[in-house]
């Protein structure tokens, strides 16, 4: 895509009249200076919406997209998700400065390394995966010199998948995790931390198996819980669930495709985890089989105080 | 309340524009003919939320309301919940034609039999309690024949409690069940489900048992979970939560003075539905401990599935 044919896009950022000073300068220098190239690879839910805050943020230049799914592309072209369509991953990674891969887990390391040496000269890459431990030691054992790496991880999202459901604002105020090593140089830790930030994000900084054990308790199970409770339930039960059940198993339908990987990668994490709730759900039995009511007003009071804690 | 103060409360449905030819014609004839007077015991949000739909309904005459809190009761007058606040049970029994009691489940069959005997002949009397079983087994073993008993449980609430959240709109299109049994008279039976429906609510009805044994799987367990999950939670890890921990947790913060007896009253039964769950979660963790991705993937298909089934 051409500059002229680039300026055509209305920038949403101007629509929704939140460009900062600082953004409007950078738009008014960038008629003389080129912006960083974007690369999405993977332009679905999370992708998408990198691409659209990343347009509202005006400090990027191109945005270049590509995926599996032609019809995807085109409809993420259509709502401004991306630019332009790359012929082929090569192709993407010769042009872009920042390249971020929104792919599943268990593709975004293979994916990383097969571009590697095909980049420009300081080219960060990171990714949005949910797990990060097994894709960035598999990065770290082979990535090239040239091209600054470290893993990354936004929270958010949602159980809907494809461009269309694309938000610019789906980063405002959610904290992104970016994983650095020993390995990791400084400058991509600081670069990615920007980029982000660009977005919308809070940011923090962990190790990879710190992330995975954490998020094995906060993500990973409840989609495990979710998907376990809604998967006892009859069809001739669906008409006397309410509110309750639907929110409780809201994200079991997010796709399989997408989190058996996940699982897959934190499954030691993750099992121990399930373990855990386990325990307390047969503390939870027991009192039930007692008619215990001081234990039940006590779990209850414990759960209650935590969600509570957390807001809405 | 006499007639003329009444007259100056706006009738909500006619403000928002669904009132039928028919409830026009029965609003009407209310200036020559006494509607009936709707008594609620507990004017909560579910109490409050009958209040508002009841008026939007236009069916009834004076609606009086009782509670424990003052302040709650004052806040539900002032929304148009209730027109009065009757000094006692014994007052509001004597002058109500239908009694809802929307009290803790633990209250409503004491209650219930504290005002038999002083009610007008014929009153229908009936509930909103989440069990069943329990309460209409101690209601119907004890009360007189000069009223009509029915259980019920209208599938609506939210984990907020309080008048300040009732919603004229909460019944619309939910399902309430009806619980007759043997000794149900079924003239109660067609009014409880006049009553529901005249709320917006559609109606069904089956013995108490197994509207317990359902809704331990639909309702009961689901807030079991939530708040196993929750309980679980680290203040330290507060701050890596996004919206499917929020999502899957948020009835957990529904009032353990509320749950407790509700668990207590159907506790068999939610035993024999966590003790389900907690097999799922074993063929999980299972699963997981073996990096067993077709398992996986079956598990949270068959989760997906159902959610898919039951729409958002």
């Amino acid at each position: 895509m051409n500059g002229s044919a680039w300026d055509k896009i209305p920038i949403l950022s101007d629509k929704i009249g939140i460009l900062s000073h600082v953004t409007k300068r950078i738009l008014v220098a960038s008629k003389t200076q080129a912006k960083p190239v974007l690369g999405i690879v993977g332009v679905g839910l999370i992708g998408g919406s990198i691409g659209l805050a990343a347009r509202r943020s005006g400090c990027f230049g191109r945005m270049i997209g590509i995926g599996r799914d032609q019809a995807n592309l085109r409809k993420a072209i259509g709502l401004g998700c991306i630019g332009e369509v790359a012929d082929n991953l090569e192709s993407l990674a010769r042009q872009a400065d920042i390249i971020v891969f929104c792919t599943p887990v268990d593709q975004i390391a293979e994916q990383i390394l097969s571009i590697a040496g095909k980049c420009k000269p300081g080219t960060l890459i990171t990714d949005a995966g949910s797990t990060k431990t097994q894709i960035v030691a598999q990065v770290e054992e082979r990535l090239l010199d040239d091209v600054e790496f470290i893993g990354s991880h936004p929270l958010a999202g949602s159980e809907k998948r494809g461009a269309e459901h694309a938000r610019a604002d789906l980063f405002d105020n959610r904290l992104t995790v970016v994983t650095p090593t020993p390995s990791t140089r400084p400058n991509a830790e600081k670069r990615a931390g920007d980029f982000w930030r660009s977005l919308g994000c809070r940011v923090t900084s962990m190790p990879p198996d710190e992330h995975d054990q954490a998020l094995a308790l906060t993500s990973h199970l409840p989609h495990l819980v979710a998907s376990a409770l809604a998967g006892l339930l009859p069809k001739d039960l669906y008409e006397f669930t309410a509110n309750g059940f639907r929110d409780t198993t809201r994200i079991a339908a997010g796709d399989p495709a997408l989190w058996t990987p996940i699982f897959l990668h934190n499954h030691v994490e993750l099992a121990d985890a399930t373990l855990r709730l386990e325990r307390r759900l047969i503390e939870f039995t027991q009192a039930l089989l007692a008619a215990d009511k001081t234990t039940l007003t006590h779990l209850l009071a414990e759960g209650k105080k935590v969600r509570d804690d957390l807001g809405s």
